[in-house]
């Protein structure tokens, strides 16, 4: 399975000189906890939830006159699509990162996938094999 | 193994009439994503950073005059510390959420569990046992 | 949950004495890859159907000669049936066995549990508890 | 990770012809439970120990004067060695098979990937996937 069929392909960009404000919205109305800031159409960086709280809130700054580009967490890595999961996961480990950007061969945006993704992943299949070796005969 | 070994203990605590702004900041300082709010010693509510994000910054309130008492969610659930790990699951099911304050037979609050501290213990114990397997003579 | 939930309890048993050729028959007929070997009412040892091979015909003796005393293999460990499946895992860790006869408190047989059986309960926990994580708001 | 990395690579072969008796000494000698029987260089069949025991001394055969062709198992699926992990789980679903010979692109037999394999890998990158997700800061 390659990172691409795993990955979430709905994931929500905002431009360079968006306002945190806006962000703020956005992930109310959308549900989710992330953004990935886009530049020239390349992913450049990611925004969460909680950088809101510590990057602006905390600073007593404004959100309506902050923006993605003073609070963003550059990307360290993005994920190319069509690389397997467990060469990701080689890739993942040792990173203390939940979310990773998936690109194309081009270097453009086409997904996002967390750590969540992939623990269910791993979970329904390890559900499946067990299911096997449960069912197969004379395993008592 | 019970609910009382595997929960995290350092659950930091706020009294009602704490302002938004001290919680915000304490989230930061102690790395945290969650409070729980406690009322005459007995938890009644959690707040979380996104909570901060949706229900006072993206309102337009001051963190700094809005309080928890506004914003928590009510506890709709808390765990019992002598609960095995397995019925614990079976409360936790159909419920859309991952943390959970754990309390004593007096309802006094003793840790809080995660969700992502069960999928550890349950990651941790199939490597164990599938080791196990593995190491076993005759598999193949 | 407890072993004794988890358990199969129909476990097959034969007495002292019982010969080789008909541990096969019955290994055949119900299914199964393991009897357990009982003494005056005790779980006493325990016989594969891959004995029969290395310790019956391997060595040229006749299954029909042969009886299960000879070949069994002796009880290293029994589980409680109270026992918590994680106190159980803990027991069960470092041992290079497959099979766990499980005991209630006057050391009767109420039932075998295997490793299968753990794998099988752990990856649909695992796969629960991932589904509640995946369904659960804002994990992008 | 492709099932050629996977996959057993000390997989035991014997020849149609090979008799019972030395197919037992085989896998005591091995500890291995199953051999792969080969016709002209191609993968044709399977024997476990349980066959033995099941279609030869059940019938009451002797396994000096019985061969492998009679009472081997037909190859009802081998797995490409370029195939992904992931990939292979689909083909595997709904068989009752626990071991999955494994070919290269001519046919050759190159391998064997058991359950037990699989159940091992999918715990261990459970476990790696649960250890960053709980070393990652503010989960709580």
């Amino acid at each position: 399975m390659s990172i691409s069929t795993l990955c979430n392909k709905e994931v929500i960009c905002v431009e360079m000189g968006t306002s945190v404000e806006q962000v703020g919205k956005m992930m109310e109305e959308k549900n989710i906890g992330c953004v990935i800031v886009i530049d020239n159409e390349k992913p450049c960086g990611l925004v969460t939830d909680r950088d809101i709280l510590i990057r602006v809130i905390n600073k007593g700054l404004s959100p309506k006159d902050t923006y993605v580009d003073d609070i963003m967490s550059e990307l360290v890595m993005t994920l190319d699509e069509d690389m397997g999961l467990h060469d990701a996961l080689e890739m993942v480990k040792g990173m203390s990162l939940r979310r990773f950007p998936v690109t194309d061969k081009n270097g453009n945006l086409t997904g996002i996938v967390t750590l969540d993704d992939i623990i269910y992943l791993l979970g329904k299949e390890m559900y499946n094999v067990a299911s096997i070796i449960k069912s197969e005969s004379a395993t008592l």
